[in-house]
């Protein structure tokens, strides 16, 4: 495979700076092949979980909620924000109980993707959570209002399959898990 | 299911401005419950397609290159930009093109996603195109120095399930281009 060189970091300038929520930094940076390229811009977003729970009935917890990003009412994996130097299962563990009132039996992790490969952004820890059992009320803490759904494996994969879930990071974990639980790895 | 509504926008400001690359709003909103939040981020970036190109020898073509978001050499499915205004489709056919120099028979759309549901960013237009063929030298016009791999569909499903794939882009794009050449709807 050709050897492929990483760029240069010539220097960074942060252009905004709303932390805890985003950063983001302009930088120029040179090439492997000597071009220098001004202004590349960089974000910086907190690390996140998201969870797909399946309880004993092989049904999976969905969040129904009103997303500001989407601007319309969607049905997504439980997820939240890692908090700065919490361990991601952590957080997934919190997160899971926070918004369904469950805990689970058996938690797989299926790896830490990056939003986007140009500029950046915060990673997406994904999991799969299997055996869940309610052992308290849903109290998300959230901004927004929300419902817990339960929904058959089956019924997930076709609306999957068919683009119903509009944000990416639902798209990814829900791929992940429902092969997962097909092959009977989880 | 229960009635949830949408927030609304008191103002909008922009608090940076680098198109056609990235803008970034903070917005005052008013919860449903009457509870005003102040300066809510929202992030504008580009649309962008990313493209599962299969050839007859049932070999998944992916870029492998280094990226600047994930600081490290990645390897991905063909993506890159919408023009303000293009077609989702003439994009995908258009970057298909440059990057592997293919046309593809059939082009399959899988949905639209967007990067997050919190602070929004742009849609990633998904498209399985099977049936490719070379018709020209690649020739991507990328910042990146890239390589073309051509990978039999089972590595690329084990690599996907392995969590190889850095980008959230990606790991969506192949789970649900894997689900439909599963099954043959392809």
């Amino acid at each position: 495979m050709t050897d492929l060189k990483p760029w240069k970091t010539l220097n960074s300038t942060v252009v905004l700076d709303r932390r805890p929520w985003m950063r983001v930094f302009s930088e120029d940076v040179q090439l492997p092949d000597g071009r220098v390229v001004q202004g590349y811009l960089r974000l910086e977003t907190p690390d996140y979980a998201v969870i797909v729970p399946v309880d004993r009935e092989n049904r999976v917890g969905l969040i129904r909620s009103y997303k500001r990003g989407v601007d319309a009412v969607d049905v997504q994996p439980p997820a939240g924000l890692i908090e700065p130097g919490e361990d991601p299962l952590l957080a997934a563990q919190r997160e899971l109980l926070e918004e369904t009132g469950c805990r689970a039996e058996h938690w797989l992790p299926l790896g830490a993707y990056i939003l986007g490969g140009n500029f950046c952004g915060g990673h997406a820890h994904i999991f799969l959570a299997t055996g869940c059992l309610q052992v308290a009320e849903p109290d998300s803490g959230d901004l927004e209002e929300q419902e817990v759904l339960w929904w058959p494996v089956e019924r997930v994969r076709q609306r999957w399959r068919r683009g119903d879930f509009r944000q990416l990071g639902s798209v990814a974990a829900l791929g992940l898990a429902l092969a997962h639980l097909e092959d009977g790895h989880a």
